[in-house]
This record gives C-alpha cells, structure tokens and sequence, in this order.
C-alpha cells in the first residue's frame, strides 16, 4: 500500500471526510431529505424508504453529522482561510473569492473569507482567528497585484500569496502575466494593421505599470516596430487620466492607444469624442481588465484583456493543497490574462 | 442576578468566548505575540516579561487556544452562515459581506461565505455544509433586491433575508427602500427647481421597478406636480437601454432625468451628448445605485442615490443576533437609500 506522504494533506484528507452531499449522493436522494433525517427535525414528510436509504449511507460511508467533532477528531480542519484587502470596494477580488472558493470545496474545503482594507490590526486579527480554526492555510490577497510586506502571524501557517508577492519571503505566490497581457493587447492592434500605437501607461509604480509596458514594447519590436519612448503617456489610472490625455494622442497622430486599464479607455472615449474621432474608425482603442461593468457596455464596446481573477483564486487553493507548484527558482506563478476582442479595434 | 433570556442567544454567547485579541489587549501585547506563546512556536523571540504576561492572561481569562474545541463544549458555533447568489459577478454584493463581516467580527463571530451564482445544487450544499459547521444562523443574500423562493433548508436554522424577501415565509427580511430612494432622486431634482422631470424605469418587474416610480410619484404629487405617464420611459436596465431612451427624452422636453440606475444614466449621458445637449446645463440627470467604478468617473460626475449595501449586511446579522427586530407585522426592516449630491444637477 501506498501511504501518502505527510506533506501532501490533500491525499490524506480527502479521504476521510464525508459530507452530506456523499451521503445524498448514496442513498439517491437529496441533500435536504439527508439533512432531514440526520437531524431528525420533526414536521418532515421522508418516506420510509428514502429514510431507510439515508440511514443505510451514512453506515456504509461513516457519514458524522457534526464537522466540527470531526475536525478534532482528525486534528486538521478542512477550513482554508482567505485574507482580502478589499473585496467590497473592487468588483475585482470577488472574482478571486469566487476561484478559490469552487477550487476549495471541489477538494472538500470550506473557504473562510475576511475582508481587512488592509488594516494591520484588522488582518492581523482574521488571520488569529483562522488559525484558531487551524485552517489548512491561508490565501493572503490583495485587489491589485503588488509587492507585499508579509503580514508575521502568516508564518505560522502555509501561506500562498494571491495577486501578490513578497521578494525572497519563501512564500509562493500566484500574480497575472503583465507582461503577456500587455503583450497580447498590444499584438490585437498589430493584427488590425496598425503600425503607430500610443500607450497610455499608468503613473503608480506597479508590476502592472513595468509588465505591461514590457510586453507593448516586446510586441512591438517582434512586429519590427521601434519602440518610441515619446508614444507612451503616463496617466492617472482612471476615467480622470483617459481624457485628460485625449489631446496628446490626438496631436502624436497614432491610429491606435493600448489603455493601462478599462477605465483609462473609458475616459479617453470622452476625450476623443470630444475632437470630433470615432472609434475605431479614426483611432482603435485597447484596455485592460475586463471590468465588468464598463467593459462590454462602452460604446462602441470595449476590445480589451481579462485580468484573470477567478484563476488566480482558484490557482491559489491548488498551490495551497500541494496540486500544483509554483516555479521553483522564483517561487512565482504567472496567470495568463486572455483576449477579450470586442468592436473598438 | 438577571440571566439573559434563553432566546437570546447573543448575550449568552458573548461572554464565553475568549479570543486571542482578549489575551492580547490584557497582556498589552499584539495578537502576534500571543499566538506565539500559545502556539509555542520555535524561534520566536518573546521576551521572559511579555511570555509571562500572556500566560498570566491566558489563565485569568479562561483563554483555550483551540477555537473548534471550544465550540464543541459549548455545543454551538461561533460561525454565522452567509450564501449569496453572486458576490463575485457584481461590484455591489461585496458590500453586503464586508457589513455582515464586520458586524458579526463586532459580536464575536466569523463569517463562513458562500457564493452560489444561484444555482440550486450549490446553494443547498453550502446551507448543508453550514449547517454540519452548526452555523448560529444564515444570511440568505441576492445581488439585486427581489423576491425568492426559500431553499427548503434554510428553515433548520435561524435565517435573515438580505436584498430579498419571501411573503408569508415568516422569515425576516432587510431590504433597501426604494420608494423613499425613489422620493430622495426626484426630490433632489425638485430642489434645483426642476418641474417636468423624467423617469427611465427598468422593463423589469422587480421591488425597484414599483419602488422608485411610486418614490417619483410622491415627491412630485408632494411638489404639487400632477403625475404624467408619458414621462416615464421604460428600459434596459443598462447603458444600453440609457443610451436608446436619449432621442425620447429630447422630445420630451423634459428638463431632469431620473434614471433606474447609473448604468443606464451612463448611456443617456452618451446619448444627449450625440444630440449636443450639455449636463447638467440642458438636461439634469440623477442616478440610482452609486455604483463604485461608474458614478464618480462620468463626465461630469454624477449624482445618484446610493444602494446601501454594507448597512443591509450588517443590519442583517443584528436581526439574526436578535439585536434588532424587523417591523413585526411584515417582518420587513426597509434601509434608507441616501443621496450622493455630485455634479449633474
């Protein structure tokens, strides 16, 4: 017999916990009716054979109604905290929540989610209490990708940094290719023939502002184009940065803008409606991000790359439970962010 | 001595659970510092005083280091159940959990998070995994206020309705109030000395269809203002449906718009900019939602009503905790919509 190996929990738990739904499962009958009969609740119409069923199942699988007893009694919890920053001020991070916590019970996990707004005592408090749960480990995320200071109550337990990382912190971490999304943008315009593309880029210092950058320039020089520094425009990240650059880019007669973001796009819709150039007619357009609701709903709607959110959550949990690793030398995973063509192009 | 009331779970709770941040505060050291003393963690160095202090508190208060273990003595969970039909497609239901979040952090409990995208398998396995976690109760949250059919499992615990409700379900529910968001748009309209002012209603039937229109009916009846018809324009509740309501609001002479939400304010904003009407110097426009990427962002920023989605989390778990009753006869607690005052008016 195989054993599994001590530091691969997965295998080993996986195993040994079976769940209502199993037990549903089983017997053929629903989660509720299982749910009836384990606990007994009195009013309920379960006929005698469906309820014989049940109670054959939870024998046959070992079912215990109660997850915390069984917790203790196996010393682990099948709990995998997540620590946010922000998931109530981005439409971003909930895509993350979303990933990690279909990654998490497809592995029989139960995802434990604070929101801190990066407040030191609020975090430091979550990841207490997750360990006062003796959570299988902790997600630790952030709402855009960046260098974190690592939070010290997280080396107490596995961590996996998500739309994040921490220079030699030994901490793997899963972050969006910045560099191929900008990449990938950056080659939509070249397929539509365009040879003079500005790039609006942001002015916070951020992977996103160095990859992004990184991959414009690299597609461009695979295209056989110089890269020209008087092309790309820094520019606050939002609505507010888009227009206010709208006059440059008119004036520097490029048929084509890869914006740092959706919103930066949407702005600069404003501003180059404003002298009179429709899209993509006199100027194609490019973003980043996908946000929701922006996105799909400019007009004319918006051709731009995802920021792979839901993979990052997800990837994060297979991290966490040793089903897949990061690079090695780098500790660093690196998302790809996909296409999203739309009409501005 | 006054004991609490057995259906009063909160008061009898709270005071049994000691957590690390009660050991910490006592001892006058960070949380870090206590999880290492207690965890006994190799290679932290705790000073002799700070480790004897932590100790001295840690027997004071009864302090057990494992959170499941002391659950299980208590026979009841510190956890509060939350399934949500989408946090992670909607920048809006975030807020719903970071209110529910930092109530149920404020009374001692953590919050066990589910997001279902509505499907009912998933939605009955989350309540059926809260319910093996002995959750105290479940907030049962939609995105978009509507009514729902009550998963026959919720009714084995205490459940609260967030951003939905059930008729004759018996269960309570907190739910924004649109009819008074709906007086607070047109009223803010009515206050810059608008008299004929348009309404753009969604073409779906929903409490925020009925609510808002019998909202603007009352602040114009209130104004002395006869109700006209022909001055509601029904719509895609989205950019889209703003943008092909512009031309009849031209016609109509109408010198306001209140709009169903900002998405659709968005698109009316590009609509009577096509038309050369200026905002709010030709047409005043007021929005719905404050949703976070848009609002602020239009040109110019606009103003609207907000959604008051932390304050729905949050007072949902306060009924849950028995902390505050919904109105008894309807068991319906109806949250103010506030205004955000910008530009467009």
């Amino acid at each position: 017999m195989n054993r599994p190996e001590p530091d691969k929990p997965e295998s080993d738990k996986l195993g040994s916990s079976v769940t209502m739904r199993d037990v549903a499962k089983a017997a053929g009958v629903s989660v509720a009716t299982v749910s009836h009969v384990v606990n007994n609740k009195p009013g309920a119409r379960i006929g005698d054979d469906a309820r014989r069923r049940v109670q054959e199942a939870v024998a046959a699988l070992g079912y215990r109604p109660n997850a915390l007893a069984k917790t203790l009694s196996r010393g682990g919890s099948r709990f995998i905290g997540l620590v946010a920053d922000a998931i109530a001020t981005t439409p971003f991070a909930g895509q993350i929540i979303h990933g990690a916590q279909d990654e998490a019970w497809a592995h029989g996990y139960v995802l434990l989610v604070a929101n801190t707004d990066g407040n030191e005592a609020a975090e430091n408090e979550a990841i207490a209490m997750m360990l006062e749960h003796q959570v299988q480990g902790i997600l630790y995320s952030t709402w855009y990708h960046r260098e974190i200071v690592v939070p010290e109550l997280l080396h107490q337990t596995d961590t996996v940094l998500v739309d994040c990382f921490a220079e030699n912190s030994g901490l793997p971490a899963v972050v969006p290719d910045e560099e191929q999304g900008g990449r990938t943008a950056t080659e939509a315009l070249l397929a539509a023939g365009h040879r003079r593309i500005a790039f609006i880029n942001t002015t916070s210092p951020s992977p996103a502002q160095s990859g992004r950058l990184a991959g414009y320039r690299s597609a461009l020089e695979t295209a056989g184009i110089d890269f020209d520094e008087s092309l790309v425009f820094p520019a606050e990240p939002a609505q507010e940065g888009g227009y206010a650059t709208a006059p440059r880019i008119v004036e520097s007669k490029a048929t084509a803008v890869f914006c740092h973001n959706d919103r930066v796009a949407m702005g600069l819709y404003d501003g180059l409606r404003e002298h009179g150039l429709s899209i993509p007619g006199d100027v194609a357009v490019m973003g980043f991000d996908n946000q929701d609701v922006i996105a799909a709903h400019l007009r004319p709607p918006l051709s731009t790359v995802a920021l792979p959110h839901y993979d990052l959550g997800a990837a994060g949990v297979r991290v966490l439970l040793g089903l897949k690793t990061a690079s090695t030398h780098e500790q660093l995973m690196r998302v790809t962010c996909p296409s999203v063509p739309r009409q501005s192009i």
